[in-house]
């Protein structure tokens, strides 16, 4: 049983016997109300002389994290290491596509065959920014025409969700199509309806522990991705799988092998697939991936070749150096594990102090880098506010929506990783009294 | 003085001798070529039946080359060394332009205003293809439109020029307009009248030792590309200094500084430059740099940022702590002079075997990577023929012009450094008799 849910059982006792004492903030009356704004107003000050400065808006390890890796850089590298097993010196020019052991190390960790890989640099936003950059302007396989040459061109974004897609296909032109993520991944009908569109040509998805509610796409949300019917016939699912082995603990999510599935439907093609080793290792000194059908590779590769001069081998001889294998990937993620676990342990801890109040809602994620609060509507860009006066950076409000605008003004990012576990606890103490305050000022002005 | 005119001091007296005895191809009696040519066929054959499988056409260093390097791998990296001099934990995310030493070490080993540079990965050519394509689909500076909107746009190629530069542009739908190259650089004459036509977007430069003729842009050369009137108001010279300091002796080539004249003329935001450590350190993971105005930097940070969350900083790390200054990166520059120095002497020893019969011309640069060997007219393919079948690849034929057409079909690039010193006597021995048979029977049947 992982650790995180074992801290929780044993807090579970005391957080229900609290409960019982709350009422929701809806059903107060204005007198109630009151009183309880000012107690939190008087809280909310405390901490705003404090003079602090922490930071909850990066999805990014803190340096104790990484030291975990450390050991990929504690070999000296002579020249005898320097070989792949196949005999390319690694230093050199060469290779467009990985060393084989770096792709075998992939295709065993990912359930990919080798032949669908390609290994980049240590970049997969990178990977997909080109990937789209190239269909804009050469087309993908099965385009009538670079995809810059459509008359006009949609693509699909599932809300919340990574406001660095969405920025891409905004700078790249794209009309941004909201679609409502559930438990279960995107609301499908909605996206099977949308996808009929001809101009509609792709759709970003964060298939498991999803950037920012953690969610998992159900073997039934996979299945229709790769069998429903598309009006472009070179419509792509941009199949960002950034959390693939990101679990909290043994029992993470298990997603549907989306190859397999788009396989079955004859649409093995309709999938660009990416992952990289960022939030295993190095953020910045990773290596990423992508992975397609054969005959996507193969028009890719009449671009790559012109396009670079190879991506840095040494940097993929050091990771299949440090992870023999997939079993070694899986013992450093519970490292990891460990670790991360007991951020989000303190996360949720203290959201629970929202529970039974009615303003609050959140996600309780396996795996990933982040919790999704959504708090009363209308009320997110306030708590932003106050936890900005009060020294605490959040997520910008509406960064995980099309264009930046959250429609109903309610949904914050949560990213538990950065802080030390000190100031973690502290900033989602002062979190919890924001959500609060901010709601109480909308319900006193209702 | 350095070692190459040493060696070809102490061999002067001997090939002056010999060449006494020499007489023009070009005005020998039929007889005389017939029986030349039936010796040269032997000599011919007997390379033939030798089995050999050499390589003159990787501009590349050889495994031993890069062993001189191997002290940026031979030290562990504990945490205290993954910070950059500003506090930056280079193992995470962050720092899109680089780290500050880094920029430090480019600026002052190019003589290039620190806030002109920008670091990238492993390499140039990566960066020289995200600029033509972000300015396609986006524009520079100066642009009134995205690049792909043009009805017609061209590029100019200096010739014998770098492959994979043309075939960048090829790539992106410009017509490719080819300019002769000549001892002091491109033929200005024919630039300043060609970029007079808006469509001109800019031209490709390799302005120090270029590849393939090892010659060196003039003062005059560099001040007229930055004063010249260019018709399109965001035309760009992409300045490939790819051998900054690759000088095979201690008196290299002097490159005037582009910015320095640019800035005088007012045209800074002409100038697009590049260049690598790929070969001062590894050509596989080494690092990358382009330097532009800070306004053109501003205008491309837009897009940086959704681009990629960053480049490499471990490896620039490692680069800084192995270069102190300018002054390591020069005694390092004179190690692998002394290495490939070698090369090149065995190479222009070689080709003195043409000297004086009309049949041959080369370039014998001060630095670089080539020697650009011009054969009789009509002939280049055929030489190219007799070495694949005597067990030598040369460098595609036509490669170093647009479209792959040489139309003189005479120029060869000749690599000498991948091969190891006995392979590359060798190979250049049988590309002597190449040239002379192929000129031979070019001759007969005149």
């Amino acid at each position: 049983m992982h650790l995180k849910m074992k801290i929780f059982n044993s807090k579970l006792a005391k957080t229900l016997k609290k409960r019982t004492k709350m009422k929701k903030y809806t059903s107060l009356e204005k007198n109630e109300l009151s009183a309880l704004l000012d107690a939190l107003r008087r809280d909310y000050g405390k901490y705003k002389n404090m003079g602090l400065s922490l930071d909850l808006s990066r999805g990014k390890p803190n340096s104790d994290q990484l030291d975990i890796s450390l050991p990929l850089l504690s070999e000296a590298r002579p020249r005898e290491k320097c070989f792949s097993e196949n005999g390319v010196d690694c230093r050199n020019y060469g290779v467009l596509d990985g060393i084989p052991e770096m792709k075998r190390l992939f295709s065993r960790t990912l359930g990919i065959k080798e032949e669908y890989i390609a290994v980049g640099g240590n970049s997969s936003l990178q990977l997909m920014y080109d990937t789209i950059s190239r269909a804009l302007l050469f087309g993908v396989l099965g385009s009538e025409r670079p995809w810059i040459k459509e008359d006009a061109r949609k693509w699909i974004c599932v809300t919340p969700g990574y406001d660095r897609h969405f920025k891409m296909t905004e700078l790249f032109g794209f009309e941004l199509l909201s679609v409502k993520m559930t438990p279960t991944g995107p609301d499908m009908d909605e996206v099977e309806r949308l996808v009929k569109d001809p101009t509609v040509k792709g759709i970003w998805c964060v298939p498991k522990y999803s950037n920012p509610t953690g969610n998992t796409y159900s073997d039934e949300t996979v299945r229709r991705l790769a069998k429903m019917e598309c009006g472009a016939p070179d419509f792509r699912i941009i199949w960002d799988n950034a959390y693939a082995v990101h679990d909290l603990g043994e029992s993470g999510d298990e997603l549907l092998n989306i190859f397999d599935e788009a396989e079955k439907y004859g649409n093995l093609d309709r999938i660009f697939y990416f992952t990289s080793t960022s939030k295993i290792t190095f953020p910045g000194a990773g290596v990423a991936m992508m992975a397609a059908s054969p005959a996507n590779l193969k028009q890719i590769s009449q671009f790559l070749g012109v396009q670079t001069i190879g991506y840095d081998k040494l940097n993929q001889l050091r990771h299949t150096a440090y992870f023999a294998d997939k079993e070694a990937v899986h013992a450093h993620m519970m490292k990891l594990a460990a670790f991360i676990g007991k951020k989000f342990d303190i996360t949720l801890s203290a959201l629970d102090g929202l529970r039974g109040l009615g303003i609050a809602e959140w996600t309780e994620p396996r795996g990933g880098y982040f919790v999704s609060l959504d708090v009363l509507p209308g009320t997110a860009k306030r708590v932003y506010t106050l936890m900005k006066e009060a020294g605490v950076t959040l997520t910008d409000v509406g960064a995980t929506f099309p264009y930046g605008i959250d429609p109903e003004d309610k949904n914050l990012r949560i990213a538990p990783t950065y802080p030390t576990d000190s100031d973690l606890a502290k900033a989602t103490e002062i979190l919890v009294v924001a959500v609060k305050l901010a709601a109480l000022e909308k319900l006193m002005n209702a």
